[in-house]
């Protein structure tokens, strides 16, 4: 059994296959009752074809730690957002950034930002995808407001069709987004914008697309506030699961 | 000079500093009038800290090559939303997720999935994060609808305390989420939820916190339909950028 101060799931006593909810000292639900014992939907559990391929046993799927209401929806791709600000092209660093649909993306930015009256006035913005090598250029555009630095000294600055969203011209992918609207958060602004135009570097492109491995992104996560690597491709998409197309196992279970 | 069927910049005949932009024929914008030369931003040009660190000519970033409106913003984490759907639980392949607050998270969903209705109707879902060796899982889940299919049957599937948005047991990480928003976009629903409770395998934490490393995400880019492994951590966020704080070259322009 874990302890921490967490709630757990552990097997329960006796038990072979069901498990129990057991609630352990928790600093994000101390003033919650104990709940009591939950079962696991185990009548749903049937044999099935992942279990050799996942090579996990039952047991390690049965312990999960509850992390109260963590967001773990990373890696994030790390982005530079430019706008105009007071006249001025500015640049802030931003990994909570989201894909609406195929056209359109989203940015979280906290209202304390001085970028997001530049965006808001505007209604133009543009995301730029830095590598790893300028990790501290990035970095440092998130250590330090844009009210005191002139953030737009450490790049190449240059406009697209928009004329109003600076695009870096170190990074090897630049896009010019149109504001279309804001969702209003307590704290945060997201913006959520068309993309009207992006920009690569001839380098990162291979047969004429964007191939990541060349862009190198700077991916992040929040828990340990971490840059990472992008790693290896592996696999296709709309592609690899076919080898379980036709499987009996699964389809002749459908409805 | 670069031949495609893109729009692209070159360097301008005979000039040093300027570069001009020169239409190709495009696929994208194929019933655009050709643009007339666009100069960039070169008076913002300075002497930049950053140049020796990128070791990047001036010529390469006077190249850029313009893509039409591509989204570029990837890789993005490729997830397995969770959903009661006519009573039944139902999981689908989303990569186009976002984070909008800390607390809050978005996932832009196509119309036609199955999966819509039940989030409606239940008002709640769930995010899990699959692992690499969960690819082909992963990926079937894209492949077939669950109108057709119990991709239930997939997994070793449990609920938390939300009740209605079932959990996948063989992903490292899942998150039960509320539903507090939809925002509609012409073929796509965007889901907005709010984080409620956040499951682990104790397997993927490091002194208590979630380690990608040991998660292992599934990352996912568009332009070639591919997954990718993580790569490796390698820098510190707000921090690595300190090194260049107080440098004059950057701080003292400030206003």
């Amino acid at each position: 059994m874990i302890v921490s101060r967490t709630t757990i799931f552990v097997r329960r006593r006796g038990s072979r296959t069901n498990s129990a909810l057991v609630k352990a000292p928790s600093r994000q639900l101390s003033h919650a009752r104990p709940r009591p014992p939950d079962e696991w939907d185990f009548n749903r559990r049937v044999s099935f074809i992942c279990r050799r391929d996942l090579n996990r046993t039952l047991e390690e799927l049965q312990m999960k730690i509850q992390l109260g209401a963590q967001n773990c929806l990373y890696p994030m791709p790390t982005t530079l957002v430019g706008a105009t600000v007071e006249g001025k092209p500015n640049f802030v660093t931003i990994a909570h950034v989201g894909i609406m649909d195929l056209g359109s993306v989203s940015l979280g930015m906290a209202k304390a930002h001085y970028t997001n009256a530049g965006i808001k006035e505007s209604r133009t913005f543009s995301i730029n995808l830095p590598s790893t090598d300028m990790v501290k250029e990035t970095d440092y555009c998130g250590l330090v407001s844009g009210k005191r630095v002139d953030k737009a000294q450490l790049f190449h600055v240059f406009y697209g069709n928009l004329k109003t969203a600076p695009l870096v011209a170190e990074c090897p992918i630049s896009m010019e987004c149109k504001l279309i609207k804001v969702v209003d958060f307590p704290k945060h602004d997201v913006f959520i914008g068309e993309i009207v135009t992006t920009y690569a570097d001839d380098a990162v492109l291979t047969d004429g697309a964007v191939d990541y491995g060349k862009v190198r992104p700077l991916l992040f996560t929040m828990v340990d506030q971490s840059y990472w690597m992008l790693g290896k491709r592996f696999a296709k998409a709309w592609s690899i699961g076919k080898e379980l197309k036709g499987n009996k196992s699964t389809e002749a279970v459908g409805k």
